[in-house]
């Protein structure tokens, strides 16, 4: 039995990484989303289990504790992390696994997982990027600029990733990502564990 | 400018190598085969710097004594080989080279040029090879036995090569080898190379 492979997805907002990854999972239905914990409490409609792992403050502080995350963080006030026994889980059913957080969490989950694949995804300029973030909403020149130097940032941390797309057209892009998906369960190490009594047989 | 990537394609006569490259040439126009040197004299159609470049054969011998050739090989009393300079031009160009060659040119090409990625394409059963080198003619057992001794020869380095490719159907065959080619692209080095520009003014 194959095991999946662990995606890690950082972008900075203004990407089109939500499109990018619905596409994704639209094509190809091996590829699911990770399931977050979190302590912030559901939203109507949101369904524990299968938005998000809802759970309490001291659940999620006793999961960091124990070293079970693979990576957390706080936001405004609620706790939102990845579990690494789940996660696990998930790959060892042969699922392919694909994580959406920013380059802090993709670093914390590259010391724990060192075989996750980092895919970074840029916007095609500058420019587009700028207008994409001021059509989102009607706001001022200072939290667009705030917004600017956060996607910059994220940005800077390119280079840390295996696979990088460039999100011009989104034909090409989703063509992109299903392909970086697809090509990885092909490695060797991959195929061995899928094929072995058939490799084994042809080499006899 | 990102330079291409070379791709080394070996399977076991009867695993539908030819039919898969076929097919991704015609579904990737970035994709070429490499042109090989050969000693052997043009067949009817053939054409010069097209087919192969044809040499005489002082000049192929010149050329392996120069370490010119990335790999080489003498077939029937004909020299065959690649071209360390021809591949590393059309590689600065951006295009990406396949080579079709058994695990023994693989191996030449590996140690000059590292960077090489190996696809290994198997059969999906030894029945089936079987099956089609029975198919291609009204040959002897002993001969049958002697490909399949060939195959299993061949198929016994297929440790050696960075993704496999098991060739049941041809159509997901096919998507296999286009998104192994696709992403290999899409890496952080040639990513880098091709969005120099981009990648820079996003993060400054």
């Amino acid at each position: 039995m194959a095991k999946g492979n662990l995606f890690v997805v950082t972008a900075p907002s203004g990407a089109g990484k939500t499109t990018l990854v619905a596409a994704l999972l639209a094509a190809d239905a091996n590829v699911q989303l990770s399931i977050s914990y979190t302590t912030r409490a559901p939203r109507a409609g949101e369904v524990d289990g299968k938005d998000y792992h809802f759970v309490e403050r001291e659940q999620f502080e006793r999961m960091i504790s124990a070293g079970e995350l693979l990576e957390h963080a706080e936001v405004y006030g609620n706790y939102y992390g990845t579990s690494q026994v789940w996660i696990n889980e998930a790959i060892n059913t042969g699922r392919d696994i694909l994580l959406e957080i920013d380059w802090q969490g993709a670093q914390q989950v590259r010391r724990l997982f060192p075989e996750a694949i980092g895919l970074f995804v840029l916007p095609p300029s500058l420019e587009t990027l700028e207008s994409r973030l001021r059509n989102r909403g009607k706001d001022s020149d200072e939290v667009i600029n705030k917004r600017m130097a956060v996607a910059r940032e994220e940005c800077s941390h390119v280079d840390e990733f295996d696979f990088v797309i460039v999100n011009e057209h989104i034909d090409d892009a989703v063509r992109d990502i299903v392909s970086v998906v697809r090509a990885q369960r092909l490695t060797l190490v991959r195929q061995s564990a899928r094929h072995t009594a058939l490799i084994s047989s042809l080499k006899g």
